[in-house]
This record gives C-alpha cells, structure tokens and sequence, in this order.
C-alpha cells in the first residue's frame, strides 16, 4: 500500500482501510512517500510525487513484494510502476471505478478540490469507465482537512446524496484515499452502495496474485532499457 | 456458480477452477442449468440459456447465496439476474476482461465459433474494454468438443500465439468457461498472461461481498415489478 | 407483428396502427407471445418475453412468412431472432430512431417507467443512434395503463413538450408499442415530427422484402448449430 | 429523384431502378441537375453540383412534391436541401447503409475511386453507421465509365468478393448510383445481400411520406432566413 | 483571406484582424466572394457560399498565392479548397478550436444564430475537437447586425460569461469572423482566453508556410479528375 | 525550448530546428534539463524527466519567458508545466499532430522503440488527434542512436515509406525530437508532407504569443496550492 503523499496520518487510514478486506493470507505494508507534496491536488503535486512511488516499488522490488496499490484517487506513476515491478499494481481509482460498473448502470465520483475533476475524467477514460461515470462532482475539502474538519463527513454525504440525484446514478465512488473510511457511514445513509478504492484495489492486487496473473512484460510495460540518470533534487512549490 | 449450458462436465470443469482460487471462508456451489441448450455458440441458445439462469439465481436467493458468477463467456441474462438477486452478480466476460485491463495495454480473445465473436465484442463495448480488446479470434473448436478433442489445447494454444503476434497484445482472455482449466499451461508456453474468466469472475464476486457491495437497487436494477406470466414450454433446436 | 407480451389488447393495436400504413400487397398478421410476461417493463421480463418471441418466429418460418417486426421497444429476442428466419426481422426500437434520424439533427424519446430508459440508451448505442438521440425520458406509466388510464395521453404530450424544450430535439420517438396510435395527435399538438416504431418498423420489413434484402447467413446470424436443448418452464415473478 | 450530375444516362438508370421498388401509389420523376459537374468524383465536384440539387428542390416545392432522394453517393447538399423542402429528403449514402445495418453485423462498401473513400467514411461516421461499416474499398472504374466499361461488373464483383473476406462482412454496400441495376447479379454470385442506395432511399422516402413524417422545421433545417445573394456563374474545372 | 460572404465591411474586419498578427514577411490579401450569400446563417447559405470561395482560391492560385484562410465559421468548401489549392487551407473554426485547446481543458463556442449550434457542432467533430468543445451557445445576433447593434458586444460578452459558467470552460471561442475584433475586450472582461479563428487561422497559414508543409497531393486532396461542368447560375434565396 | 532529457547534442539539434523557423522578433534558449535520464524511452523514463522540465519552467518563469516547448514527443509533464507557466507550454506531439490534421485526412507516425507507441496512441487520444492517426510504427532506433547509427536516415525513411502504404495516410509526423532535423529530406524522397514537432510547437507558441493567449488560470490548469514538499533525490535506472 503506496501512500504517494507525504502524510503519515494518511497512510494510516489507508493500511486500515486495506486490512479490514484483505483474506489472512496477505501479509499488507503501508509505505508512506519520501518525497515530494503532503498532499496531491494538482498536476504539479502529482508529478513531484511519482518519484517518491516509483522508489518505493523498487524499494518493494527488493523484498520480494507480490502486489502494489498506488492509494492517491489520481493513480499517480502507474504506467511507470508496472514497468518496474514483477507483480502486479493497481491504482485505486481504477479498481474503485470498476468495481462501481458492477453494482449499477452509472456511478458518480465525489472528489475534493474542482481542479482535480479533470483528472478524474480522464482516467474514467483511459480505463473505460467513462461511460459508467455519470458525474464528477467535488466537496471542495482540501485532501488533509478531510480528517481535521469535523464536517467533511457531513459535506461529503450531502455532495454524495446531490450527486445521485443529478446524475441519476446507482452508486457512488469516493475520489480520494482519504476519505476511505468513511464508505460504510454514507452508504447506510444514502441507500446506494458507495465504493472506496483503497478496498477494492487491495482486493483486486489479491485476486491477481491468487491467479498468478502479473503485469505483461512483453510489450510496453517490459523492464525499461538501462541508462544514466543524473541525479538532482527536484523542484518543490 | 451458475453454468447456463445444461451439460454438467462443464460445471464440473467451472467448480473445480472456482474452488482453486477462492478464499477459504468462501462456499462455492456448481449448479448446472435444468432448462436450455447443452451449449451455448449462437444467440438463439443464448436466449434460450437464459431463463435457466434466472430460475437457478432464484433458487440461490431462497438460500440466501451472497453472490453469483454466471459462467458463460457471453454473460447471458447478466441484466435480468442482477435485478433479481440481492447480492453481486458478475459474468466471466466481464472479469475477465477487467481482469486483462490492468496486465497491459491491449488483449486479445479467443473464443470458440467465429459466430460468437459478435456477441464478445458487444460485451466488449459494454464493459468499457473495447480500448484494450486488439482482437477476438475464433479457434473453431465447438465448446463440447474443448474436453473431447484430444488436440484441442494444442490448437488454442496456437490461436492464442497468433493472436497476440497479429494484435501485438501483452495478454490473452480465454473466451469459453470450458478453456478455463487451460490458462496455466497456455500462459507459461507462450510467456504472456492468460486469464480465464471463472477465476476471474469468483474473486470479483468474493471480493465485492468482503466490501459489502450489491448491486444497486436505486435504479434500472430494483426488484422487477410483480405480474402476470403465461407459462409455457419455450422452443428448442 | 409479433407481440412480445401476452397482452391481446396491445396485439390489437399494433396491428391495427401496421395496417395503417402498410401496402395494399401486403398481409400483416399479429401474434400475441404464448409465453411470459402480461408487459415488458424489466431485463426479467424481457429475457422472459424472448421464448415466446422465438417460438412465434418458428411458426411463422413454417408458414414461409416473408418478414417480422418485434413490437416492444426493447427488441427483444431481435439477434436470435435473425438467426432463426429467412427473411428480415427488425425491431420497432431500431425502426424508429432510424427513422427520426432523418427528420432533424436530434431526437427525444419518451419511454414508460424510469427503469427502462437504460435499455433504451443501449439500443440507441448498438444502432449507431447514439448521435441522434438527445435525451431519454420516462412518462412512469406502466405499460398496462397507456390505455387505461384516462390522463395518458396528455401526461405523454407534456412530458414529449417538456423533452424538446430540455433536449433542443427536432423529434420525438414514443417509446413503447403501446403508444403507437398517439402520434398523429401529439405531433399536431406540438408541431414536431412524433416517430411511432411500429409503423416505422412495418415500412422497413416491407422495404426490405421488396429489395429482395434478407439477413446475410454469412456470419453471426447463421442458422443456430442444431443441439440437444432441455426443456422446462422458465420462471415467472 | 435527383441526379446531382449532369449526365441523363445516370438519370435514366436511378429512375429505372426506382420505379422498380416504389409502390403503385408513388409518382416518381428523374430530375437531372442543370448546373454542374457530369460527375461527381472529389469534393470539388460536390461543391459545384450542390447548387443544382438546391434549384432542382426548388422547383419541386414549386410543383408539391412529397419527397426527394438524392442520387449520389456522397449525399450532396443532403442539409441544404432539407432546410428548402417541406417533404422528407434522403441521401443514397444514407439510406444503404441504414438498410444494410439490419442484414447483419456489419458491411463492407464498394466505392468508385478511392479518392471517394474518405466522404464515405465520414458519411458513416455522420449518419452513426460506423459501427456497421467494416471497410470501404476503391474498384477504381470512374463514375462514367460504370456503364462503358465492359468488365465494370466483372470488377466490381470481384472487389465485393475481396471485401467481404477481408472485412469479415455479411453484407455489401454499392458505394455509387451508377451501380443500382447491379445488386441482384452481384448477390446472386456472391451469397450475400448487396444494397443499392437507390432502391433503399426511395422506399425509405416512400415510407416516411406515408407515415406522414416531414422534417423538423423546429430548428437546425427550418427554412433559411431571407437575404440578398449576389448572382454568378460559379467556377468549372 | 477569404470572407465567404458578399458583404465588403465584413472583409475588413477580417484583414484588420489578421493583419494584426501577421509576420512582417507576409502579404495578406482580403477578398470578398462575389458570388452567394451576403451572410452565411444556414446550410443553404453555406452550399450557395462554396462556388463563389472556390472561385477566389482558383484566383489565387493563378496569382501564386502561399496559402488561405476561409474566414468564416462553418469553414464552408474547405475541402474542395484543398484539392485545387497547392498551398494550405485553413478554415477559422479549425483554427480557432485547435488554438483553445492549448490553453485549458474544455472551451465553450459563442455563435450568432441558434440554428448554427449543429455546423459548429459537426465541425468540433470533424476536427477532434469534441472533446474540448463543451457547450455551444448562441447570442442570437444575425451576423449582419454584429456591427450594426450597439448592444452586440455586450450581448455577446455576457453569453461567454452564461457558457463559461454553464459549461465550466476555461476559454472561450467567438464562433463567426464578424466578432474578431471583439477578443481583447471580452478577454478582459472576463479573465479568461477569447480566441478569434481569423487570427489563429491567419498565423496557422503562415506556420504551415514557414515549415513548408502543404496539403498532401498523395490522397483525397489530389488534384480534381478533370471533366466537363455546366454552367449555370445557383439559385438563390 | 527545453529539452526534458539530458543530453546536450539533442538540445542543439532542437534548438536549431526551432530557429530556423521562429520569426525575427522571437528570443530562442535551448535548455537541457539538469535532473534525469539521457534519453526518454519508457514512462520510467518520462516520470523521472518531469521534475526537471517543471524546474526548468520555474526558471524560466523567473527570467520573463513567454512560452514553452517541451520537446520531446511524449510531451513529459505538459499538465503540471501549464500549472506554474504564465505563458503558453506546448508538447511537440500535441504541436505535430495539430499541423499534420490540416494536410490530409490521415497520417502516420514513425517512432523509434515500439514500446513508445502506447504513449503516442495515448496522446492521439487525448488530443482528439485520434482520428487523423491511421498508424504508429516504430522504426526500433533508440533516442541517442539517432545521429550515432549512419543508417538512421534510411532506415526512417522506409518506415515512413512503408507507414504510408500501409495506413493510407496522406503525411508522416515524427515521433521523436531527436528526428527533427530530417524532415526535409524525407519528404523531399517520399513525396508526402513530413511533420517535424519542434518546428510545430516553436510556431504554435510563437502563434498564441502573438496572439496574446496564455493557459486559463481559472480551472484546472491554476497556479497549484502552496504546501509541503519533501526534498529527497529520485531513483535512478
């Protein structure tokens, strides 16, 4: 479980979140990013933090890790992660988005800030699930306040609860790792299922290993050819 | 896990490749449809598979099953058994598939009857995995001969090398339930993934129930309106 | 003119608006479906509609019948359907939007209850008239009531008024068999063109016998391989 | 029926084939357009032959016409035309690819030159039928030379034979007016159903009439407002 | 600098505006169709607009001409100016379009009449521009009154601020060339990027001239097959 | 200009190309990035290259520059560098595909490995470039063999030869910053239009610059939130 942001108290929620769902066979580590932003709401936040995941892949490389969940709603270095890990990685954006197409016809997506909607949008794309999202709304709760503010809750269940409504969907996807613990709460208050993707990418890393089923090294996730590399501390904000 | 064929060395083949990857909490069940065609290759024995399934998911919903795979490459009556049960239903097209999106960049199928590759790219579509579907190619190897011709892996096996050189695919889905013992072979002859959709399809439902996601009954999925039905034979071959 | 639901009210008035506009060299006959559901307002229904639509095609290939409408808005059985007779099978679902398609850039569809729309939008997606349609929106009276509820016809106008304005259409398309005799009165209300499928779909059967076109037994739509078929009474509600 | 070229043969054959098709209630008059190219191979040509399809319309509102095919395959002026006419107007294009849609799961169209292919492409794409549409091939005979050249059929049945292996295809679409009064040969030799646009648009307009149905004149194609138009006889090549 | 329509005011507008941006290596040269339309507010408008385009760019071919722009914005003969034209031809809402879709995520387009919402429509599509372009809007100003009614600037400024907010867009497109000098100030008004297609396309013609890249004679935009065209004048309104 | 990768050979040979096509008023720098790998060839490559294009858009933004290019045909970071950019960023890919829509219905792209292709398909995509695209094709000569490998001309040269058989296209786009300066010659022997993205991009900015069009700050693309980075050197190869 890659926390692709900085924050400790995050990678805790997420490790929880994950544990609650994995079978007793699966041994879960929850690995907080070592470099790059505390929190990831913007495309800047998330190019500065894939390097953080991408060292922490090799890092999981080198002990033998069988699967890997990338838990930033953005599913931040994921092309660049399968290159470089044997088994497979997930993202949760995509695991959650998938697992939503099958409880219903259409699913919305409640995410924090407005500007991180297009990014939303455009991995429904790029995995699919564009035409099972019916709608990308935001709470407008920065990522770290989501915990500190006692009423994201409250205001995520009302954007869930309007987002239903507008896009006439039958299940919601909530768009960000930190809000994984709060799917049960909204679901039993909604009566509609809402998915967390940190569950359902932990679950679909599980069942991909159960199979034996890892990324395809054949084509363009094939180990990436040696070069050098100069090393340099990259920007910050 | 429903076969909607009416031959039971099928079931035995799905039950067997269900239980090799289930969770040990899980208690998997076989049931071979009583109504219908003894398999599936056309859309005429589709629609006649279907009311089998549907009898077969009321039955589970008397014994209160959690969830459901329905075990036929063309997910027959998916719709129908989704507005029926409480629990998730999941058909092994779309697993396996979904399953197939996250090995690589594109996929190919290999079905039984060319007639059948209509019915697979439709499921494509519908699924959102068109983008990573490359091609849907046909072994011409009726489904109840799978088990009874004795050349039949070697010929599937070959299918699946030609497809992925002419799709330049990472990965191949194995298009028929009674492939589904197939795949380890297959996949460490040609060293690419091969997934195979009863897995695929057990470990989606196993995972959706340890979420505690169902279906949604909000909107096109709700219970079917109760009325009048005229019973009746349904025609045959 | 086959029937799909067991309703002989419903037969009565899909022949009766055929025989409207059909040539005077032409015999339509209508057959109320012998098996399954009073209406069809679900996938359930639907899947059980499609046996007796199946079984009315066969008789109707033993009396050498040249072409078939389905007239339910859901075409069901129209793939099975194809495979099992010479002559053209076409929806009333199909007919309509094709039809609509020519009248403007956009067309709304008025269809029964709420949970039918998702059919609806599938169909306009398999018949490439997705581009076409503009809106989906239901006027929630059952099947059933469209003529037996004294307010239908104006709730239908209204909510066909409501649909142009919301959706900028050019057209209507009534959504349900049952609707079929409204048209030339809600058009003349609302100064649009209002599609009706089972006229439309009569015209292009008729059309395509006097093309000499029949569905191609080149590919998918193939007479069905003959197999060994286990009979029984499908489910009800 | 309006030749958008200026070579009365054409005319002669669109005509011929119509009249074949259309019911005995149907007055049918081939117009041939006075201004423009003696056929129609490039956009170019499509340009400079749309002004004479308008008059052509013109004049046929002034005599009450109840509808119009325009009897080339790139539907020339197809928007144009619909805005001046009360009746239904219908492109070739148009037409044989709908009715081609209903014969199977996809087509194959035989085309003139291949510097054609792409407005055929793009036709599909407009009228939603790039789904059905699975190649378009080039026989490379000239528009003129369709009826001159003595092999011209030999050829094109040759390039639907091609076609329809390499496309995987069930039926074919001819893709030129000039080729009406080849279908039933060609289909006879090749097994499956082959569509002229001619036949299929005038029953389509034939069908439309008599449901009453006419083109919204709501918005896009209501009449064009009026204003000054600078007169002059446009370029040749 | 094509102005398609017959009105001179309008030209000047036009080669004020590109003569704003153009390079110091550049001779731009406004000219006004003398055939057609004075205004170009429908498909008909548009079809009895191409002769008289067509005709300009055979003009400047015989005078050597680098490249054009069609300056108005439903690009009208675009394609048949590509064929007889040896340098680029670049229609304004190509490039209008295509500039937006540098500066955000999605534009929205500010027409003149509600009926040309569909051209501009086709056009996004055609460019693959749809994907950016997410709402079209009309002011409802006929193009002629653009400098006539005082009020124009202001109408159209507060139907860019209605779509911005509307449709969420980060910029906006001014859909005719009678609002290219309206850009700097609706810009400033509104905080966000108004692009102009006769500036874009004005400094596209003259990159593409830079590079040296012309239409490829290779395909479709090959010179028209020479044959004989009749004369005659089009008709008009 | 910046060069995302670290060699100092491709910054002259980018630099150069844009020269030759900037107008007389434009200031051009070259600048290497100073944090990554040699040369782009996998999205391990491209993650790592990110932070030192945004590094060198930070200081370019403290020096006054108007815009960017990102040379490099995967277009490394082209979201996160429109985030801190005042001034226009634009991909060389998003630049070449753009010119090469407007010289023919279709084109082609020659790349160097294969492994790149799924990232240029990707980029089609997200372009709405897609349509124009009719193949990628790798020519298998890695980045820093470009001007090494004496044979590199040729054998590009008949990739494209070949790509243009094969996909019908009507021009060729480059895929690689390292093949800018070929262009000319290629298309000198094949006869087609050759699009180099460096020249494409350096006149698309130059293009908007003149226009005075910078990225919207409103949306998505808004200067990011400040917060906490971790510092820390990113992984090597």
């Amino acid at each position: 479980m890659i926390n692709p942001n900085t924050t400790q108290a995050m990678t805790d929620t997420i490790a929880k979140c994950a544990a609650a769902v994995a079978g007793p066979e699966v041994t879960l580590t929850g690995v907080t990013s070592e470099i790059g932003p505390e929190s990831i709401e913007s495309h800047y936040d998330e190019a500065l933090a894939v390097p953080g995941v991408l060292r922490a892949i090799q890092r999981g490389e080198q002990e033998g890790v069988d699967g890997y969940v990338i838990a930033c709603f953005g599913d931040p270095g994921l092309e660049a992660a399968r290159e470089i890990a044997a088994g497979p990685v997930i993202g949760i954006a995509e695991a959650a988005m998938q697992a939503a197409s099958h409880l219903g016809r259409g699913f919305s997506i409640i995410t924090t800030l407005a500007r991180t909607i297009g990014q939303s949008a455009h991995l429904a794309e790029r995995y699919g699930m564009q035409r099972f999202c019916r709608g990308i709304h935001a709470c407008e709760i920065p990522v770290l306040d989501l915990d500190r503010d006692p009423n994201a809750r409250k205001v995520i269940t009302e954007a869930c609860r309007d987002a239903i409504e507008a896009d006439r969907s039958d299940a919601v996807v909530l768009g960000c790792a930190g809000m994984a613990d709060m799917c049960g709460e909204i679901s039993a208050e909604l009566g509609v299922p809402v998915v967390d993707g940190v569950s359902a990418a932990t679950l679909t890393v599980q069942s991909l290993v159960t199979m034996g089923l890892r990324t395809s090294k054949r084509g363009e996730y094939a180990t990436p050819p040696v070069k050098r590399y100069l090393s340099g501390v990259p920007p910050a904000g």
